[in-house]
């Protein structure tokens, strides 16, 4: 066996949607994950448990491995230095984490290479946040640790200097961001090889609701061809520069005044990008894969006019599974994905994707199946 | 957890692939492997070491799986039987099963339901092969080993009473074929689940070399409507007529004179199929599953004008992961399997699968990469 064996830290569903894309590569992937009931360690056979914060753990998952990569940006810079130091592949690299883990040190580089962002700067306390606020133009303004958030999570939408005590109170630097008047969200996601090659997937719709993604539309509708080159250009930029090696997904505002702003970026298969397992020629999964292992990249080109992509939040009833007879029942074309999770309201738990010509159709029919998947209709 | 667990007898490269059609579903699968190094063992969580012939073994295995199903057709039916009698849910069940095991009770079956095969009878030595051969109109005949043969194993055309005398050596009842004078083989596949929901697949051409599945194109190029339908109707028929659940390839010849004929039977994923994991909204993988499951079944239809499989046979060099890089590059598009298997020179070890809207380009993409990654060509 000549195979490479390819070692992911994290057990989540991103690195469970992973192996599905390694088997037909006949990659070996291996998962470093808490506990077995872990969404990926469920599905694959080379699970190590461990505490992805630990670095002897981490060197003790790495030995034997010939490349590392991750289901998340928790693993400490100073970990990943000591691992390339030991001689362990770590793609990406931590020079280019580093962007996706602290948004300070992000935003900074993105003015330093000329990349459209929110005005922004760290902030010390209250007070500073007011100044800010005059310097924008008045309230409200968006605050962010610098460190730890996703999903919705370390980041607040603050109306005065009282309201802006709450984000210092963890003790990690803050930083203030112009609330930008956006129509909508993007993403541009991207795949970069060590050897540079990289690829562009087709730029997406994606509808948040209280801060979690919602539903991406593949291609963004009514985007012109001049607006989603711009976005794909940002992101390539981005990746070049910064040296991404992997996925790289770019979240985009797209303002009410025409411009492309950069909100977040993430150097892993992103909830962006799961439309591409039904929707594109080669997937964001397989596409990180070849990009980590430094194979040419395959083609990130949709195979249908329209993908939706819902997610999929956990309800009042535990048990999904049954309610397949129904969503499968009314709709033989939509495509489940569920992460072996434990149900709890408002956890994302899966997701389900309908490819097809008519958007009106293929966004009733995903949001539709989600709903019911969830419990929120009954049917 | 209430997701089921679905038993799949045999770690081949069916149950490999299965597996990723399980992940997406959240059904976990287990399997019963005689290694740890077997193709589906090394991408499964939950392997159980034992032997299929074993009865006990197939019971441990049994204990805590909802259903079990198969990835060949190797467990004696006696067995099926007693697991059946314990109360587990095997599907496809013994009674369907056995007529993918012995070719005599699956000729003698086939009549009975009026579904139209080659001229055939049990011959008892070479002597009545000869006389076979003056029933049918001469010879060459086909001999066959009614249990046991695969991929041109126990499968002889012979031209004399002398030629006969070697099938007769395994002391199996032998059953004798007239050779029919076939224009190409098709093969219909059907899934059928035990609520007596089926579906059909668009019908395939399979071309065969040495006996061995080498590519399939889907459609089958320039067949009639009518007779796709026709072949279409004798797999509905047969699944229903023998209460077949899961998966049943029919392999079929077209003759010269415009007929369709049964070859083979398989209930279970088919070499035929591999083409619907890229190539149709929902793999045969996942209709298996959804079908011994007794879910709702999963839209069949293709997802491009034309997709072709090729097998990738071993060759002379054992290293097929250095070849991504020349395949990979020289065609984003090409969709790679790999088994995880050895490579031994004429073993099946993966395959790739192309779709597009020009034949003769998706043919050729296809079998370069297939013969670039066995060596059998260099550039």
């Amino acid at each position: 066996m000549t195979y490479p064996i390819v070692g992911m830290v994290g057990g989540g569903q991103l690195a469970r949607m992973t192996q599905q894309a390694a088997i037909p590569l006949g990659v070996r992937l291996r998962v470093l994950a808490a506990a077995p009931e872990e969404s990926a360690a469920q599905v694959v056979g080379d699970v190590f448990l461990g505490d992805e914060a630990d670095l002897e753990d981490l060197r003790a998952f790495a030995r034997g491995c010939d490349v590392l990569t991750f289901d998340h940006e928790h693993v400490p810079t100073g970990h990943l230095r000591a691992l390339e130091a030991d001689g362990t592949k770590v793609r990406p690299g931590p020079d280019a984490l580093v962007h996706a883990q602290d948004k300070g040190v992000m935003r900074e580089k993105l003015a330093a290479i000329g990349v459209p962002c929110p005005r922004n700067r760290i902030v010390a306390d209250p007070a500073d946040v007011a100044a800010f606020a005059d310097e924008v133009g008045g309230w409200p303004v968006v605050l962010k640790t610098v460190r730890g958030g996703y999903d919705g999570k370390g980041v607040w939408v603050v109306r005065d200097a009282a309201q802006a005590e709450v984000p210092f109170q963890a003790g990690v630097p803050v930083l203030a961001e112009e609330k930008v008047d956006f129509a909508r969200e993007l993403a541009a996601c991207v795949v970069r090889s060590p050897h540079g090659q990289a690829v562009a997937y087709p730029v997406v719709e994606s509808v948040q609701v209280d801060g979690i993604c919602h539903e991406v539309i593949a291609p963004a509708p009514d985007l012109s061809e001049e607006r989603a080159t711009e976005a794909q250009r940002i992101a390539l930029t981005i990746a070049g520069e910064l040296g991404v090696t992997g996925h790289l997904a770019v979240e985009l505002f797209e303002t009410r005044d025409g411009r492309i702003l950069v909100n977040e970026l993430a150097m892993r298969p992103h909830n962006s990008g799961h439309w591409t397992i039904d929707g594109a020629v080669t997937s964001q999964f397989e596409n990180h894969l070849r990009a980590v292992l430094d194979l040419p990249l395959g083609d990130p080109r949709a195979r249908a006019k329209w993908t939706v992509m819902v997610n999929v939040l956990g309800g009042d009833y535990p048990d999904m599974y049954h309610a397949y007879l129904h969503v499968m029942a009314r709709d033989p074309g939509v495509k489940v994905h569920m992460y072996g999770k434990d149900v709890k309201p408002g956890r994302k738990v899966g997701h389900v994707t309908v490819c097809g010509d008519d958007l009106d159709d293929v966004r009733e029919r995903a949001g539709h199946a989600a709903a019911y998947l969830r419990g929120s209709i009954t049917e």
